[in-house]
């Protein structure tokens, strides 16, 4: 079995980002400068992992690409509008992002607060606009859950309000909620997008949930080979255990993501493939 | 004919407030100072205007008040996170609010832009709770749109942009968009929620959005009473028509509110009542 996931995961990339540009307030649109901070902020990069991944799921459940489009772009304009408020000066203070300077540092800070709150209103947007108007309700809880004050949010307060020696439980916490809830939720929006049954939407679930708290130790892992000495302390998972223990950390969250990808009724190899290229970063 | 308006706004105030408490996340839920500062953001008073023009909304049409709850608690979620973020350093720099601290004051900054940020997600999630799951899709692309970068993030942006004298575009666009939109979709979310007709609903589109404007009209009167000659120049409707004209034009978008409710199926005498109730403030 050979599957080509570089040539997967690049038309996969090209096939959202159409889609993003076409949801995304087209240049020149009134107020200008709000749609330019706007496509700023959604088009300059990214892998976009969490939409190819809710793109993978719907597939996986033996559903059609198609009815998880809308929820694919939903997922990307969610993830962007974090970033944006988690770079303003009063969160994170970073002005540069992939290269690029932040929302704030090139539009002021104003805008970026604006910008994040018109990319969240998008997000919900899109996905009310799913082909399948029965599921809405459900992808709108779905993604409300993930994203609000019980997940993504849980984990920024949290992550921002630390101060000391990190405990296993807070570390548990931010990786949970600040990363695997939106992970999670990417493969349960496509899951639902493509009519999963309940049993193979559980399935998905663990796959998603393993996969972001793999996500997270892999990251923290990459980020200590080139950390900096002068960063603010920061929530890492290398604080509380040891290099070692973190690369097996990773290896059986992997595991675990793959192994409930058993007995699911559409094609799982890209989830696979994605999981197994993740974890090789750091081994 | 009488009707009590200040008992009924009594009641529908209380029973906002309510829904409104009991879609909150409780106190002392971790992240404990999320909770408490959302809490306080919700729950520190307001006339509660906006979710109950969309309960009277949805009786003007002959529906249930019950179908619009969740409407009339996510419309008032909705316009809170504005004030939140509104109120931010960066934008007003405003502390106090109906005599209590601004979000930001009492619980810093970064606290305030992921308040605001939850409750829009929040908005969100309540309006998919929507008793008929059929006009879900429909409410959710309502809000998104009234509420966003072509809504009131457009009103806001050209507000804080605003420099230099003001014309009768920009007082037209930044009243349109700031005030009147959400305005209108308070009334459009309660009618669809209560099953308007598509006749029915266009006549209550023009009474949301007549009485959004006269309101804002309504609101630089009273604000020209009490000016302070520190404040910022604002975008006042005053800068570009006397106070005689401004008294004839909330009058005039007032009566036309009013006459669009003609022929509804349902009770219209309080939505009439709080027209003239408003408009009763500066005369």
């Amino acid at each position: 079995m050979t599957f080509d996931l570089k040539n997967y995961l690049a038309e996969r990339k090209t096939l959202v980002e159409t889609e993003l540009f076409a949801c995304l307030p087209a240049e020149g649109t009134r107020p200008a400068e709000l749609a330019s901070a706007m496509r700023h902020a959604v088009l300059s990069g990214g892998k976009r992992l969490r939409p190819i991944l809710c793109l993978g799921a719907a597939e996986a459940a033996g559903g059609k690409l198609e009815h998880a489009l809308p929820a694919a772009c939903a997922i990307e304009l969610l993830h962007t509008y974090t970033l944006v408020h988690d770079d303003l000066p009063c969160m994170d203070n970073d002005t540069l992002r992939r290269g690029q300077p932040t929302v704030w540092a090139k539009y002021g800070e104003a805008m970026a607060v604006l910008v994040g709150d018109a990319l969240q209103t998008l997000a919900f947007e899109t996905l009310a606009r799913t082909p399948c108007p029965s599921v809405t309700p459900r992808l709108v809880i779905e993604l409300a859950k993930a994203a609000g004050g019980a997940g993504v949010i849980a984990g920024q307060v949290e992550d921002i309000q630390f101060a000391g020696s990190p405990t296993r439980d807070i570390i548990d916490y931010v990786f949970q909620h600040k990363t695997a809830d939106l992970f999670r939720a990417a493969i349960r929006l496509g899951a639902i997008a493509g009519g999963a049954s309940d049993h193979n939407l559980q399935h998905l679930s663990v796959y998603g949930n393993n996969l972001g708290i793999a996500f997270q130790i892999i990251d923290d892992l990459l980020d200590a080979k080139q950390a900096c000495s002068d960063d603010k302390p920061e929530l890492t998972c290398l604080a509380i255990m040891s290099k070692e223990e973190a690369h097996a950390y990773a290896k059986e969250t992997t595991a675990a993501a793959i192994a409930s990808l058993k007995n699911l009724p559409g094609n799982t190899a890209p989830l696979t493939a994605l999981a197994h290229e993740l974890l090789s970063r750091v081994f």
